[in-house]
């Protein structure tokens, strides 16, 4: 079985963060994963919601949406809808799970910290590119916090790193990252969030054309793993350079 | 550690399914796990959404909801509230799945089979009690299509069965079936979806209060492999029992 | 005319009341009129909307829904909708309006009841179950307002009992209690909503196909005022039995 | 017991009928109650909501609101709060039935005629007014049916006229047509629509501070079959002036 | 070309103001222009809006409808279409706007005037007529406030008048005061809103047609100019009359 | 007057079209007017609103939008909202009408082209850039409908150009293309809206600190003039480029 673009089965599509992509934001990264292309911010408020106020702890949340021309097909938009659809409460759901996994609230004390994933081009994966995008505005944001001495113990904060891939079963075949022509194609397809220490946040794995078996299962975490180290070393390079 | 109801770590509650529960719908099942209970009706209409028209394909899709008042302290109506919470979303996107993952909908032909799963007493794990009563309402739809020869061939609509468990850690100890108070205290909950010929419809797992291992990860999915094995063979039984 | 249940004009179905139907409400009780089978927990909290606060006075409040399978074919939730329909207002409206005639809001306190109606199977006359169900969840949630010693009075919050019966005219016949088959083919129907003293808290009387004569109204009335009085002696009856 | 403007207890307000008080409509009626003062307009349209399609018979419908200041104090619009309330919906769905007690829909041919009440100017007695003076404008429309030849049988859809009055008791005296000073002061509510045959279509009494006798159910509708009676003279005798 | 009412092309239709036309309200004035008639209401509330709590001064907001049968073809309630429009936001915006030119909020206190403007009738410029209309409230709702003495400095509340009109351009001809057939044939719309001394609160000119040359402009304002004039002494004049 | 980045009165900010910006839709420009950064899409759909079927014409439409924190501080999504705001249905509404200034519908024949203007990063004029980048948006659609023969005449479907600016003036001084910075400052604001043979489309002025005079609205409109006037010929100068 031969990719479309070539890559090798446990191949990541070629991954880039721009970072300070706007101004405003305390966070604000550009994540692409080949043409997948997410607009991730993270941005500051003092305060945290009702139920947590007084508690001494901090809070994290995000919201994910999709432009409505970012997909093949226009797609008409949730506001005009008047409602959120399923998927995007799904989705949002799962990236302030999964980045909630490497804080600790105390150290933020009580401040929320919103993460806004704006897909501006659709190509498979946006909700993998967004959790690993929103890290690293997550990580600006913490550092900004630093610098105005807003959180408690800036250097604190965040306990981990958080990545995340899509891996599937096209034909027999796993494979890792995949792009939205091998991802209509699958007859698996699972999402998979780990930490820097290489344990599990989320696993989300289903059987969209066929049930799957324990053994493909394995071979699936086996590529996830494998991606998920490859974009915690990419985000950790990204720290290395200067932002501007 | 010892389970406040005194089961092993391996044991289900106590399950019953009463079937023919109300008199109107096309299967109407009562499934109680321990003291969760969720009324699960399956309602036949002739006739798909328009996407699907003229396939020659059926469809199947669910809808969860909880009464105000199935939990410890009463939440508000999502109809007053005039939308839907994303864990209702999510929950009902779920079932849906599960249940279209045991159908060949070219033998339903163009009919819609709609599953309602509506919680009246909540204590831990209504989402997989849900799946699994929901099997046998549509098992019983199925048997009325068969007899009012709705279907083309409804013999071969169900090529499997399906049910669901969750599973998870509690202090260290992987445990099967989580009751409210033990779903609280879980560090990792994990939901798993199976058909009877032991495969994966679908797994989620989420790290609620710490991220998990690979080896977490297989002790509970040998628990959830144990448990939906037995949802199976109480299926199984009940459909031997002679409907009212 | 003979009913199709063989019931005289002037006979109710079998009425039944079934206490502490589910674990978690202060009050829950599942009411019976023959096979229309409705739900009616009481919630009790602390506190009153915010008109009435500092009134040292307490507030009684009812929502009723019906399941969307309680009825011969599948109507669509309210929930997805996204607004609550106009019958279900009014008959939310005519419940909680109906037991806050038996409430002395002095001696609850600044205390909330919630009464809860849902619909789990309908055939006629789901509102006026509801509202004698709601009276007996009423009354086990007063009892324990007594017992957790919340309420300023307990003893002195119910100032009377509540029923309610539908009666109605099919072709030229007065008939007491219709169930589904009978409502749809009556001409006048008229639900009436009667104290333990024999008095009247509400009467709403509409002439679906026909305008109706006084005679017509008083004949309606009589049966009325026998039904309510049997209802009351029923609820009578559930309360000297021990609760489990 | 004096009434704040001298009336006698069986005394309605000064009634007034502007027929063609505005241009557009088929029929537009300004209706006046004392200072209670709603505008009714009857709007035709060919065609009759789907359910009813093919049936040969026509369709009557109503609406209600409230100008915002129409009342004592500012109350939000229904469109920006972005729901129609209880009692909206409850007074909409009043006047329908109300006015359909007067219609043979054969006679109407497959036309819907839609009755908008929107109060100017509220002083108790609403929608009893509403519904009087719809009656009044859904005359001129069915006149203008028959002029444009729309109807099937113009002159037979009218079979009946309609009117509806309010009555009440204030302290232990049962007063007609109760002003907005009264309606707050009285202990029993009721709206009573009648035909002009003299027979009910509807009877709403609510016993709002306490419940009430026979007796004084007898005594109020003797009053709204007083004031009913006059109303349907006063509609007669507008019909008698010239349209402009 | 000949307007169908006869008018020069700088004429405005006849103009009427009827104050006090509604009882309850603070200012309440009934419009006229021509056959468009709009009820201005003003009410006043003590407070501001949040975000303007705490500065000493006060707000002045504005809502307009349309009653569904004010129009040619009757149009479908926005309250029941569970949103507003954003033809309705833009004009409710633009009210707000206008007026706010004239009031010193300071002198005002921190108390909130809302006007609403509700078309009875529509035959074009509505929301020029509701702008000079609410301006007529406005001022006695001033006048109201300076007697029960709930303003700081109510002399100083009013800093001029406003007042608004609209012109086009039908065919070559540009035309003041434009009627609804005009409107419609109307190559080019534009709506000018000005205070008494002669200067722009408000220009809003669309090409609908086609788009339209700076001489056009400025023989549009000149009549605007004309127009606007001419309705300040109108309003002038209703307020040399007694209030009843 | 200084202005903060040195620019003359009547100077506009470096504007850049990125076309191609996104790769699905049929026209995609990235526009950007200084630091105001808006994507603008062209997506085209055969078919036309019900409302405009059969006439053989096309019709085009707009929808604005910003990203939450495309402004210095982070606003509420309008889908979490559950409606979309004023200023956002007054915005969409004037790019539409101002595009639709320069087609001619016959020559689109009855398909339906889409602008989506989503505001990325917003410093000040974002309404008047996304109108001149939606122009370059929908030129690219257009063109690629001549490609694929889908339009009647694609080459008469563009009439004229279209471009927009915000004028205003700051302090006593009539200025430019204002940035976020000066637009607040502004005591009077003018979006103008012009085709490429020099006439106005739309022009919208609002005194929001004071009003203006009709010297103050012509040096305003003069800036507009010119700045409109060089916006068309830097659209002239991107679609000399070839599209990659």
């Amino acid at each position: 079985m031969t990719r479309s673009d070539k890559r090798a089965a446990d191949q990541l599509r070629p991954v880039k963060f721009t970072r300070s992509w706007t101004d405003h934001p305390e966070g604000s990264v550009l994540v692409e994963f080949g043409r997948t292309r997410v607009l991730c911010t993270a941005s500051v408020n003092t305060g945290v919601p009702r139920w947590r106020r007084g508690s001494g702890e901090g809070w994290v949340t995000a919201e994910y949406s999709m432009l409505p021309r970012s997909t093949h097909s226009r797609s008409d938009r949730e506001s005009i809808r008047g409602k959120i659809g399923g998927r995007t409460h799904e989705i949002s759901r799962l990236i302030g799970r999964s980045l909630r996994a490497c804080v600790d609230f105390k150290a933020l004390g009580e401040n929320t910290i919103t993460l806004d994933c704006d897909v501006l081009q659709a190509d498979g994966g946006t909700r993998t590119a967004a959790i690993t995008g929103a890290y690293v505005a997550l990580h600006d944001a913490v550092t900004w916090l630093g610098e105005k001495k807003i959180a408690r113990k800036p250097d604190k904060v965040l306990v981990d790193s958080v990545s995340a891939i899509s891996v599937g079963v096209v034909g027999e075949a796993p494979l890792l990252d995949l792009c939205y022509e091998e991802d209509v194609a699958a007859a698996v397809d699972m999402n998979v969030v780990m930490t820097g220490d290489g344990s599990f946040v989320e696993i989300q794995g289903t059987g969209e054309e066929r049930s799957y078996t324990r053994d493909e299962l394995n071979q699936m975490l086996d590529l996830a793993e494998k991606g998920c180290k490859e974009l915690m070393s990419l985000q950790a390079r990204t720290f290395m350079e200067q932002l501007t």
